[in-house]
C-alpha cells in the first residue's frame, strides 16, 4: 500500500471512538476529522453505539461495508493487537496506533505487546504507523492529529517521532505563515520508520522543504541514505536529540543505533548539507529564514536600526555565527554624513544608527537603506527595532507604522536582501504593536525575528545551507525576489 | 565631591532646557525630572527664556543663586566646552554631558573638544560624567534618564557604557520585578570610568546585585581590581562586548586597553566569580535567576511537565550547559506509578510527564511535585509549559490558572527550589495567558523564563557563581525561603 493513501485516503475509520458524543468532540478522533475537514468517508467503531457524531457507527471494522485505507486504534493498549488483527483480516491499508504504553514504557509486558503488533502485520498488506505516537497530519486531505491546526495546506513536511511537541510547533509555525504539506508523528515505528517517509518526501512534489525530529534510528544505513536523498533535493532540517548523556537517558527509546554519537552525526550534517538544529525554537526560525529570506550573496551584514549596545552586542553575535560586519566604504559614510536627518553623533559606520532609534523615524532613513544596500561591502541588510518607547512614551504604535511603511516599500526595491529583529517586549500593549508589527512583516514577505540572536544563528545556518547547495536545488527554494518567494513556498 | 553626591544631589541645573514647552515636556531634561519626581530644587538654563514648565529659567548657570550639585549639559557638541568651563567656575560638584559628537565620531575636530573637557575640570572639584551618555538613573532620589522608568527602588545596580540599550533593559527588568538602586549610562568616560562606579558600588548598601555592560576600558589594572570588588561582595554580571573582530570594529570607542582579548577577559571572568553573558536578554535572565531563585544544593534537574520531545530537547540543553538530569531513584518511580492521575505511558523516569501535559492538569500533580521533589538524586525542578492547548481547545485560561495554583502552592512547600519555563506563543489570545502566568508567577516569588534554553543557561551561571562564592557574600543574596528572597532583593 503506497504511502500517498495514508495522507489522502477515501475511507477512514475511528477504532475506539467514544459513545459520549460530547467527549468524543472535545477530545476525540472523529472530532478531529470533522473539525479539519476530512472529505472521504468516515467509520465510527464501538460495539455499544449504533450512531456517533451523526454518522453510523459499526461493531467491528469487518463489519464496515468496504474497504478502509485508514484506520485509527485508540483503545487500551491491552485491546489493541487483537484489534490490529481485525484490521488485517479486512485488509485495511494503513493503521494509525495512537494508544501508548508499549516498548516505550520498559516494561517486558508492554514490549510483549509491541511484539504481537509486529506480528500481526507480517505477511500482510497492512502497514502500521505508530504505536504511541498522533499519526499523520496532510491539510489538503484533511487528516489532522489535534484540534484547531491549520486547513491551509502548504509546502513544509516534518517527520518527527514526537507528537506532542508538534502540537505546539504547528500552530506556532502557521502564526508565522509557514504551512504544510504532510506532518507525520511516527512513535515507535513498529512498522514504517523515519527513513520510508523520508524516501517518500524525498520524492513528494507538495513537498519543497523537510524538517526532522529524530531520537534514534534502528537502520542507521537506510537513515543515511534517505537524509541524503532529502537533502541533495530540497533543504532539510535536522532537530537530532541525545547527544548527552542526560538526553540519551531522556529518550524513552529502545532504538540504540547512533543514538549519542555526536560525531558520527556531525559528519552526517556535513556530508549531507542538512541543517542542524537544537531546539523546537530554532527549527522555527530557521523555517522562518528559508520561507522568508532569498539567499545573500555572501556573509557581510549591514546593520541599521539602533545601535549604540545593541548594534554592538549584534556585531559580536554575527561574528560568532560565522557572518562578518565590515566597515562601510568610504563613500557609504559620506553619504550617510550627508543625510540630513542625521543627528550628530549617530553612527555612520557599520552598525549604522541612522535615523531609527528610540524616538523614531527620520524621513530620509529610505535613503539610508539604499545607501548602505548599495555598499559592495554589504551583502544583506539587519534591522533591529526595540520600538518599547514608541509605544509608551512618543507617538504609540503609530512611529512603528511609520517604520514598517518606509522598510517594506524599500524592500521591493533594494538590491540586497533584508532581515528584521523586532522585539516582542513583556507587556500585553508593547506585545500588541510589536507582534503587529511581526505579522505586516511576514505578510509583506520579509523574514522577521524577535531577537539578534535568533536571526543571527538561522541567517547565518542559511548562508551556509545555500554555500554548499547545487544550482539546482538551491532554484526549488530561492528565487530572486522575495515577492515571488512568498508565494512559492508557502 | 562623592558620588553619593551624583545620585543624590539637593539640587539640579538643566542647561539647554527648551523654551519651546511642549518639545521639554515630551522629550526634554527637564520633563523627564518633573516626570520621575525629582524632590530637590530643579533650575532651567536657558538665555532666551524667563520661565520653563512652571520653573524659573536662568541666562546662565552662573546666575542660579545657590550651590548646584548635578548640571545636566544638552547643547550642539561646540557650545559644551564653554558650558563646562561655566560649570566649574560655579563650582557644580557633576556634570552630565549629554551631548554627543566627541571622539566617538572619529573625527579630529570632535577629539579636540573632548580634550577641550578634560582641560576644563582640570584642577577642579567638578567632575563628569559623559560625554555621550544618558547619565544616571536613581528611582529614590528621582534622577531619570528616560521617560517612563520605574519610580520604585531596588537593589540591582547598573554601569554601562550604552545608554540606548539601558532604555529598553531597564522597562524590562522592571516588567519582571527587578528594580533597581542606581543605572549609570557613562559614554566615552572623559573623567569618571566604570571603576569608579563600580568601586562606589561595592561599597553600596542599596546595591545587592551588579551588571556592567562594558566596551573597552582604559585603565585595565584599576578596573580588574575594581570588578575583583565588587565580586567578592555582591554578584556581579558582565556583559563585555568587542570579543570579535566585527564587535570590536562596532565599538566606536578609541578606548583600546584589553578589547578583543577575550583570553584574558575569560580569566578575569573566572578570578573573580563575575557572571559573563553575552547578550542583554542573557542578562536579564541571569537577574530574574538571582532574584528569584534560591541557590540550588547541586546541578541535578528533575524535568517535570510536558514530556516527549520537549522533555528531551530540554534534557539536552541540561547537559550541553553543565546540569545533570539523573533517572529518579527506583522508589520515586514506583511512587509516581502508583498516581492514579496519571496516563498509561507517561513518563515516569526524568523528564516526569506526570500529568501536566497539553490537555491540563491532573488531579494529584501536587503530588508528583512532592514525590520528584523528595528524590534524593534531584537537586532542583523545572516545570515546562507550552499552554497553548489550555488557551485554543480545552478550557480557556482556566487550566493555566488551575495549574499556577497547584504549582505556586506547592513551590511553598517543596524542600527544592522550582524554576519554571512557560512558552510565550505568538499569538495575542494565547500572549494574554502566558504572560500573565509569567506575572503570576514572578508575583509568587517563582523563577519564571520563556524557553527551556533561557532557563537551563540562567540556572547553571547561578549555581556556578554559587559554587565558588564564599558563604558570607552567599547569605546577602541567598535565603532559604523563596519568600524571604522576593523581598530581599527587589
Amino acid at each position: 500500500m503506497p504511502l500517498s493513501k495514508a495522507f489522502y485516503p477515501d475511507s477512514v475509520a475511528v477504532i475506539g471512538a467514544s459513545a459520549d458524543e460530547q467527549a468524543e468532540r472535545v477530545d476525540g478522533w472523529l472530532g478531529r476529522l470533522q473539525e479539519s475537514g476530512y472529505k472521504g468517508r468516515l467509520y465510527p467503531i464501538n460495539p455499544r453505539a449504533s450512531q456517533i457524531l451523526g454518522l453510523r457507527a459499526y461493531a467491528s471494522i469487518t463489519d464496515v461495508p468496504e474497504q478502509v485505507d485508514y484506520a485509527i486504534i485508540t483503545v487500551r493498549t491491552s485491546l489493541v493487537p487483537g484489534l490490529l488483527r481485525e484490521c488485517v483480516s479486512k485488509g485495511v491499508g494503513h493503521v494509525h496506533i495512537y494508544s501508548g504504553g508499549f516498548a516505550e514504557s520498559g516494561k517486558e509486558e508492554a514490549r510483549r505487546l509491541q511484539q504481537e503488533l509486529a506480528d500481526a502485520i507480517k505477511g500482510s498488506n497492512t502497514r502500521l504507523i505508530g504505536p504511541n505516537c498522533l499519526g499523520l497530519y496532510c491539510p489538503a486531505s484533511g487528516l489532522s492529529f489535534s484540534y484547531g491546526f491549520s486547513t491551509e495546506p502548504g509546502s513544509v513536511a516534518i517527520v518527527s517521532q514526537t507528537g506532542s511537541a508538534m502540537v505546539r510547533f504547528v500552530p506556532l509555525a502557521c502564526s508565522r505563515g509557514i504551512h504544510f504539506s504532510k506532518v507525520v508523528s511516527y512513535g515507535n515505528a513498529v512498522d514504517i520508520d523515519s527513513p520510508e517517509f523520508l524516501e517518500y518526501l524525498a520524492d513528494d512534489p507538495e513537498t519543497k522543504c523537510i524538517m526532522v525530529y529524530i531520537e534514534g534510528v534502528k537502520d542507521g544505513r537506510r537513515f543515511l541514505n534517505a537524509i541524503a536523498k532529502c537533502s541533495s533535493r530540497k533543504p532539510l532540517i535536522i532537530l537530532k536529540t541525545g547527544f548527552t548523556a542526560s538526553g540519551a537517558r531522556a529518550i524513552s527509546s529502545h532504538t540504540a543505533a547512533l543514538v549519542g554519537s555526536q560525531h558520527v552525526w556531525q559528519a552526517v550534517f556535513k556530508q549531507t548539507n542538512a541543517i542542524a538544529v537544537e531546539t523546537f525554537d530554532e527549527a522555527l526560525n530557521q523555517l522562518v529564514a528559508l520561507r522568508y529570506l532569498s539567499p545573500p550573496a555572501g556573509r557581510r551584514v549591514g546593520i541599521v536600526g539602533l545601535g549604540g549596545g545593541h548594534g554592538v552586542v549584534t556585531a559580536d553575535l554575527c561574528e560568532k555565527e560565522g557572518l562578518q560586519v565590515p566597515f562601510f566604504t568610504e563613500e557609504t559614510t559620506r553619504r550617510l554624513e550627508k543625510m540630513t536627518g542625521l543627528a550628530v553623533g549617530r553612527g555612520v559606520r557599520n552598525p549604522a544608527e541612522m535615523g531609527l532609534g528610540m524616538t523614531g523615524l527620520y524621513k530620509d532613513f529610505a535613503d539610508g537603506l539604499g545607501i548602505v544596500a548599495s555598499d559592495d561591502q554589504i551583502d544583506f541588510l539587519l534591522i533591529q527595532l526595540y520600538p518599547e518607547g514608541y509605544v509608551r512614551h512618543w507617538a504609540g504604535g503609530n512611529q512603528m507604522e511609520q517604520a514598517l511603511d518606509v522598510i517594506i516599500t524599500a524592500a521591493k526595491s533594494l538590491p540586497k536582501p533584508l532581515v528584521m529583529v523586532i522585539g516582542l517586549g513583556y507587556e500585553m500593549d508593547i506585545m500588541g504593536v510589536t507582534l503587529g508589527a511581526h505579522k505586516r512583516c511576514l505578510q509583506s514577505g520579509l523574514a522577521v525575528f524577535s531577537t539578534p540572536e535568533a536571526a543571527v544563528r538561522a541567517v547565518a545556518k542559511l548562508i551556509g545551507y545555500y554555500e554548499n547547495t547545487e544550482p539546482e536545488p538551491r532554484e526549488l527554494q530561492a528565487e530572486a525576489s522575495q515577492q515571488r518567494r512568498v508565494s512559492n513556498m508557502t
